[in-house]
């Protein structure tokens, strides 16, 4: 075709292009669209503002206010590729405008799944806690250290939130034919029943799990949902699993509560990260420690540009996009999830 | 009815009536059977010889030779509880007389392959490594402590070995829809494939799989299985997970590799146990270290109960049993996994 | 609550309230919204039109231009209860003003996924022929009728089409282990290989089936899909199922390949219903007949109500619809499926 | 190997060697043993003594009474290539020496399968008989012949027996997350449980079903047990599915309530065959009729041939078989499935 190609703009920070775009996806990217690469530009924002009227897509989640918004009159996509939703970007304005807005949660989804499968799998045997016996030469043998250890199969477990997390953990879990009981209070019991676990109350999710994962993402609703009072109602040996958003609960108390041994938690976020170096949970037994790993793993960046990639060929095609996620309009405004704040500055995913 | 319950003699030790009876289930055996049980009875030996002629089940692996065989005429079932076959009974005269030789294989089977993937997805994210660096203050956060991490959905995995571990194992990886290929000598390719796996030889196994898990008992051709040379081809960094017998591989050798950075290893069982505590083992970060916990957990040792007590109720009834697992008698002779001594001269399930 | 409620317009035809609302769902959607039902009502347009500033979903399908949208300034869903999209709604508009356009193609996925396995078994076996052959008194015993007879496990499937349908099938296909590939040039190869099937040209599904479902729906590119240049390379003994639209095909020349046994057919769709006294397929072996039954069960039907009222629910709360089929811009007006015409003039779902 | 090959005797009547083995697997048979063809044979009888004294194997069920197993002082397996176990072998006798009696019931366990779903599905929507009207020229469209249509997804689901069958049909069903209560005496509940169904009474089954498949064999004390007061307990409307052996049922009994409308029924099986020219059974609405063609398909017929191979395989490398059925030596002898006798005399399988 000598038609020209359409102008993608990659502004990805915080992420990288070189992180969510293999050389292959990268190489096929520049195949099909022009693209205008302003990561690590020292220019950006003036690039940006000169590309915006021919862009067709910008690819990251650089501040995209109603002005500018309005003078991108040919843009059909906004590709975010970090899997939070900031209020940099005006979501009416691009819905008003036909801008397909898209995230890359469902990139993290395999990866954060079997993560907190691992961690699940290590509290329910404490694999974590007698490698470290073992280190210390204090390891007990067979029985010796099997006394607390659980099966999932069969487990009554609980999940807070049933977005794509939860949706990718219970499928990992069906061979498990474990109860799964979901507390989500954006969806309704029929969609859940639809999907195979059944739908419960906050209370009954707390008070009636062997392992609860906690998946909720952060809304004012959600915020401190676990506070001390509601964790004091977990079952005694709970196996608690964490990695969402830290504020959904009261930190302090969660790590004191397993340090008091009512129940013991794997832990993937933080209030704070780095987190400081005399933290309290840095010595209890009962947690299994983790810097915020869930998600971002090579697969799961590289899946990012992969998923960009088709689904900008898709509109390019006037077809709906299949493989990111449509934001919905009624929600993008909700979502509170500030990123936490590095020592760098910097924004995790 | 006034008919005489049928006579079933316990004499588990290794394990013990408790361990292996949930009191409701001993208190069903009671009401269904006479039962005498000899578990730390001080004249064991005497009271099984003068049971034996009225017995219809012995539970547990107490010495039965030809002779005591032949005066237990009334002997129908032999349960084993220990999950191995001792050369101390003659399965030869068993199988003569029509005497049921039952294995509890399948009471592990679950909790062996829960925690088969639980070591598998810590060596895949460095779950337990980066506890113990977060421990020490040295925890990498997101991706620069996730360079090496990956996903097991889509990997490429092998097994060693597929019996009744790895058709659990089996089963828990079906939603990971990765390759499983399977090197077992004893079984016909056509019967891997009806169970969704892939059959491959032990080199394409070893060379082909980013996780190998190590599911072979013992016999003289498995014995030093994975040689060194053999544990050379493995791809560099390939996750090895081995529960079931450490006289399979070159111990010494795969701990080194282990240690030189060649590949990560997750070990449950150990040529000596305990290990002694120099064990050079010990201080490998590339080592998740485990103290012969993948099966023995209660909830394991309780089905074993529940399972002799289900057969022994089939049997009675004149039907097969179906819980526990036939001895095939052209495989009861060939195991030779000798239980790890301990330093209470016990033998380990 | 004192706050008056938001009010729902039931315009339901050619479904009808009570078809598609179970008194149970109408119960409850009369308790939550103030409802006006212009189902069979004489002055339904003139009811419309005085309802609409104040609408705050219509359910049915009238006629919508832009001129109505404008003056529904409160509205915030259309839901479709047909299956079908029609050019009478101005779809730009509802996009435009924040409008939600919803189908329930997802109430007759699994009607319509259960009857097309149901069919597949049939010309597997040939059950309807061996049936009538019974009825004739010329039945064959055993393999004396069965010698054409195939398994669907293991068995080469394909696909034309992977929406709502498809994907509800192919669930149901699972245990069959059958490799299914699939033709649908609406998606791209990724989101089918991560659903689990396998991406194909048209010429590769035509020819590589033994089983090969018409899932696909019309738009100008489908129309005559099935040619009868391309039936002409369908494998010796294909079964071929019809279940989306009779347009698809080149239907004469359909029926006429298999009224000369080049391979079986099962129709659900049909060019011109009710079919013609005198159609030649009413005589044809190979054919099972079936006149539009897919999808128009009772349990599908009241799906829709349950669907409509889950999701105003959730629009009404500020939250995404979840169980209805969001309509996608970009896809919306491409559907060209015009209903067949009935003797009463009633459209078909 | 210059050693010697060992001897299998093929007498596989009523089956013929040609429709078991495949030409490959004769030929890989050929290859691995010397092989006796006595198919056909007009002396097959006199060979058989002859060569029994050498045999490694027999492969069909000849008369075996206890002399002539004594005299096959080498026989290691008896392949049943049949599906049922016949008086003519002493099977007590075959234990005593060690000698594997293998039943051949995996074969066609999965081709019944399939069967039994689309006959279950058939019924549930009325498939043959909507073909039957269609030729009739009296079919209805959509809704109008859909009133008693009801989905598998979610039904209430029976089995009457739960061996190879139903195992290979829940396998089928599980997709459809369907109830699935199952009556067989010869299982304890656990073993039910464990395989993903509900354990119920006789009772429960018949009442509770709006799908009953009757996949029972017969012994003692199944005869019968579908006995006209039995049968009228079924729900209105429910889906009988008889795959297994006629006199399970009372079957003038059952054709004559499916006459009256009080449910509607598939029978594969009948108690003499071919049925009568006059049998009432011909025509009933209510009935999906079927000439004993749930199983005897040609891809099961191979398969029998292909496990015979394999597992000679096995035993010949002192391996256990594991592709035929171990028959149990508690049932063997309780078996009473006769088969029905045809016009020709043969057996069917």
């Amino acid at each position: 075709m000598t038609q020209p190609k359409e102008l993608v703009v990659l502004h990805p920070a915080p992420q990288s292009t070189e992180r969510i775009f293999s050389p292959e996806t990268l190489r096929r990217l520049h195949e099909e669209f022009e693209v205008l690469d302003l990561d690590g530009h020292p220019d950006a924002e003036r690039q940006l503002d000169l590309a915006l009227p021919r862009a067709f897509a910008v690819v990251g989640q650089p501040d995209l206010p109603a002005g500018r918004i309005e003078r991108a009159v040919r843009l059909r996509a906004l590709c975010n590729v970090e899997g939070n939703f900031f209020p940099n970007v005006d979501y009416a304005a691009c819905a008003d405008r036909g801008v397909r807005v898209l995230g890359c949660g469902p990139a993290y989804a395999q990866a954060v799944a079997e993560y907190s499968l691992g961690l699940a799998l290590d509290l329910a045997r404490s694999i974590t806690r007698e490698d470290r016996a073992f280190r210390a030469g204090t390891e007990g043998y067979t029985f010796a250290a099997n006394s607390d250890s659980i099966l999932l199969r069969g487990a009554e477990i609980g999940f807070i939130g049933f977005g794509n997390l939860g949706r990718a953990l219970h499928e990992l879990l069906v061979p498990f034919r474990a109860v799964v009981r979901v507390y989500d209070p954006w969806l309704p019991d029929s969609y859940l029943e639809e999907a195979g676990v059944t739908p419960a109350s906050l209370d009954e999710v707390l008070e009636g799990s062997q392992v609860l994962f906690v998946l909720a993402t952060i809304t004012e609703e959600s915020e401190r949902l676990l506070s001390e009072a509601r964790l004091r109602r977990l079952r005694p040996g709970t196996r608690l699993v964490l990695v969402s958003r830290a504020a959904v609960a009261d930190f302090t108390a969660l790590v004191e509560l397993v340090r008091e041994g009512r129940f013991v938690a794997a832990l993937d976020v933080w209030p704070e990260e780095p987190v400081p170096a005399e933290h309290p949970a840095r010595a209890v037994e009962g947690l299994v420690l983790s810097a915020h790993r869930a998600g971002g793993i090579p697969a799961a960046f590289e899946k990012i540009g992969e998923m960009v990639l088709d689904d900008l060929l898709q509109i390019r095609a006037g077809l709906p996009p299949v493989r990111m996620q449509v934001a919905a309009r009624e929600l993008v405004h909700r979502y509170r999830s500030r990123p936490v704040t590095t020592a760098a500055g910097a924004r995790n995913p």
